[in-house]
């Protein structure tokens, strides 16, 4: 089972961009499931990749980071995708500013976990492989 | 480690109660804590629920059901408990009507969970657990 | 066939509680139908009759009182309780304060009568019956 | 007694306007009362049948249907006339889009009943009956 | 003459609940008044409380602490006694969230003292002294 | 002690502007502080006197009247002066028009005092006295 | 000079409709213009009456009534018609329910008169022809 | 009978100050009453000339400017004079900006008059002369 | 295959009611369907003229100018018609005032066009043409 | 005449691309203009390719997708580029979602169409091709 | 080159008054221009001072304070006075309160700078020396 | 000390970007500062580029232009630099469309001038190297 990890956000918490990455890789091979983990600044970048997961994933991991509020074409392009979404931030939005309260992701990710820092990459990582069990 | 896992929802999802709890305590088991769960439809016994748990827990998991949108005294109590909070959610709230998209429980958790049905739990006693360690 | 009738309302207009039972099991009798009156000042207590009503009755009428605009609660006990419901009012709540304008009741309700006084009571009972045996 | 029903929708239900009227003036025999029936989808139209209701007739039931939303027109002329009026709906309005929660006719209405369907004329015309006698 | 004080918060300030009740009990003395106390969580249990309070007390000193907000049962049940109020908070709700800022209950009451702390009980039983002479 | 209470209304109640006066001296002798009054219609010599009082006065009781609703510039003044603010209102602007609900002037304030009369000065005094022993 | 008033209230006012006309009339012919009256209930009867003023009218006086809320039609009926408009209402719309404060009317008028009673017809009469010898 | 016209503006309009005060002089000695005028650029002088306004003159005639969107206590003092209140502007206030439309004076007017330029405050004279009459 | 083109306004544009409709004629000869136009003011006959139009078109064709913006009853009456709905505007409603962004009638219009002045006709046709082209 | 056509969508409908582009290339070559076909997911690239269009297109036709409803980038270079603009959906964007009613790019219009499937891009060219001939 | 420098605060920042108006009347000197300063906590001598600027000075450089955020009568006088405007504030207003993100002085400003302590009155002396140089 | 300025607009303005660049390069060197300018219209690129700018600038000078209203993304990455930054705008957005009047940067700028024209460049140098010296 292959699933798409996006965007690991380089400006919260403590960790380097690339223990996080081995810490998914840990996860993963403990629940038997391979992550490629992807990283961009740009929208559009982000949507072409959501867009070519269809054939390649079984899922899609996301931390939407600041575009979780804003970005239309990323809902979009994840509902076309037709794959289960996890969706994840590293703090919990909801006890921020007032605009980062709503997310403009939320309503086409079948789960969402939010404010558990690294913790909440490896937390979706099992709920997205328990959603995916619940599809097949 | 005592964990307290307040209001079942009897309401949603396939599971009975009983089967619930059980899933809790066996990953309560493999996580080496415990967790006392406690269910009620009453907002005052919750509230006083939570304002006993400051002594005896070190931490609150918590469904509020529908009271997740209204229920200013349960944010007062949990805020007054002054213990980690995760706040689980059988269904995406962020994905049904307009009314249920905003929370006043979240502001005072750590950790906010959503969507992943009965896993949302064991991923909260998880996350839980996170919570603990690093105020430790 | 056997109704609920939740929440004598205390409060408002001349009746006493025993008179407008009397008028409900009157009503009631001439429609061959059986109605159980409760009433309760608690929203955890409403919700569990509620709860139980399932295998028991064939239809709900309640006058959710104050409750009606902020309770989802009720909302969600009605919605999962899968019976008839009318929601009715003594006065007519859409001529009164601007907060109480708007129910979260009514959504789930199959019919609602608002200002008829006692008679909203009884008209009640008749547009229950004639919902239920609609389904029927 | 004589009263005035006014605009019988030709749009939802399955009964035809003749049988709707057929099962008005049943029950209004029932009640001895007379009911006088009238439809039209002008504004002015029914405005005026309003404003010429004050003496001939003792209350007035409507179903303003669309107007009901926006007629301050219509609103101002049942309140002008200075009779008992019971609205009614057909569907439960509340139940349906957001634009339709709102009534700018039920602040001048005494009973407002919504969702029995076509037996939402036939509470109503008891709801009518049942104002009238309180006034006298 | 007799009062009635309703709901002790727990939760804020550094006096216990005895002491706030031992100064009341002074204030009330040297102003040649008795005042019952009375505490609870439960909604309904205070709603019920103020529906007794008509006959047997000439005035209502009431915290309503996180219900302040969203209890319309509360403002009913207030209304409904006919007796003067007078609505306290220890903090000073205004200064404190937005969500804080409003009081439902704030309508029925004819004074309200916010912010004093503990003081406030005590200015509030000179108010509703002051109030009950008013009216006589 | 030193107090400063500013802006009498003229136009609210039945005592004049002497009596109200002589009532908070009174009241200033018992509790053996000094009160000086002020009064101005003139936003801007409010402001003054309030930028005036940080090194003469040791707080401020003030009824703002009407600017309790738009004078940010008052609200700046006595947050700048660093004193103890106690805000007072005849009635209770609370159970009035909507547009009165608000007091942009509360969030500086350190306790409210709201709908008691003439009384409103008095117990206000007491409170301003009890918030200055606190700080000390 | 000749001027249109269209759609004389009848329901508001101690006047009969002809009452009004004929003191329109008397100030008219002191002003020596004439002015033609005409009133209908049919917001399309009124569109077309405007439409038809163009060419044989200098200008026109209306009172909108409950159309002056939401008739956008009539709005662009005055708005391309071209002429001076005179806006009157015999109450004062800004002093009665909320939603009677704001007039879609308003924005194509060159004056507006409000509260006047009858008077707030003769006064207009006085405004428009003022508007028209400013345009020519 | 004696009125207060408060409040030239001196910024609108090709007028000086001096020929509109003539205008009205003019107006006033055709009607047979006699009105002082009164300018000032301050909430708080405005308010004191409102305040002593109840002995000396029968009427006010108020050009409220810019106040006429924020002077709440504008609107206080002329509520409290208790004398008829007829409110003008220059300009049509409602076919200006958005914060334009709303006037908070208005509520307290007996008679609207806006858009008509100098001829407003003529026309102003007249309405209140005759609002005062009605009174008498 | 019979059209029903709803509505030529008569205030927008530089084209006659009839050079409209001849080249509405000409694009549908040209597309060999049968388009028959139809004009009102009036909201009641509009109505009608759409009621019966079930039976004899294949599809509607509408410009419900400043009806757009409030006739929820034209909303209605195109709904139960059942028939593909085009709604075109001359303008670009869009990119004029606030008000005219909202149309009540998309909703219920499968191809909305707006802003190609009378091209928005044929175009309209066309569009029209091509939905029920998809539904057989 | 040279057009632009950008942001092909890639996710709705059932046509490719490629069918997409030759459909309008069809069309083009009927009108005898020459469109040039533009896709990209990158906002900055779209408002680059639009800021280029001056020199070398006679207008501009856009499916700006998701960006519709947030992109005032796209909304302020389109408006720069000084050349006739035709905004075209697939889907009838105000029968969806809320947030899909409003979009960003329809003020600087010409023409906008909604709802026509493929056909959309076919009609948007005729109206393009139909805007250009009026400004020249 | 004369310019009007209005309302220094005397309550943000660490400078004096007299520090701040030497500051300003270096860069003024090295800029070669003068500036004459003007502080008052009263809007309407602000306003007169506004008002007679006109004749004798080139810009107006202004610090409106709180005023900023609800005194349209200063925003008519600035708009009146036809002089180029520069508005600063001491502290960024945009990172501030809510209620501080809109100023009412901002539309008919030139130049706005926001947050750059005592140097944004320098900055603003060199901004309006610039705008009165595009002038002429 | 160097200084990073982000993002010149090419669509604004009479400067060419080149024109704009000397000016900047001027200024910087009378300041004796190094000024770097970076220009694009990717978001992304623009985020990555203030992510780099932690350890080689000194502070960060941003014309954000039209992402100022909807990038969250920018706000985040400027507040993650730890760096001062000065937004600023060639216009003044206050007095534009009502959608620009909020700046989603401001929170996280130090100083905001807005309006000036290219000179605005000039004084944000100015202001950032000021904001620069306060820190150290």
């Amino acid at each position: 089972m292959n699933l798409l990890g996006a965007r690991e956000p380089s400006i919260y918490g403590e960790h380097t961009l690339e223990q996080v990455d081995q810490l998914i890789q840990e996860k993963a091979s403990r629940l038997q499931v391979r992550v490629e983990t992807f990283q961009s600044n740009h929208e559009g970048t982000l949507v072409e990749q959501v867009q070519q997961a269809s054939g390649e994933y079984a899922g899609i991991l996301i931390n939407p980071a600041a575009l979780t509020h804003y970005s239309i074409a990323l809902h979009d392009a994840l509902k076309a995708a037709g794959l289960p979404v996890v969706e994840v931030h590293l703090s919990n939005i909801y006890a921020r500013e007032e605009f980062r309260r709503l997310s403009v992701i939320s309503p086409v990710a079948g789960t969402v976990i939010s404010g558990a820092g690294v913790e909440s990459y490896l937390l979706g990582v099992e709920a997205l492989v328990s959603l995916i069990n619940k599809r097949t």
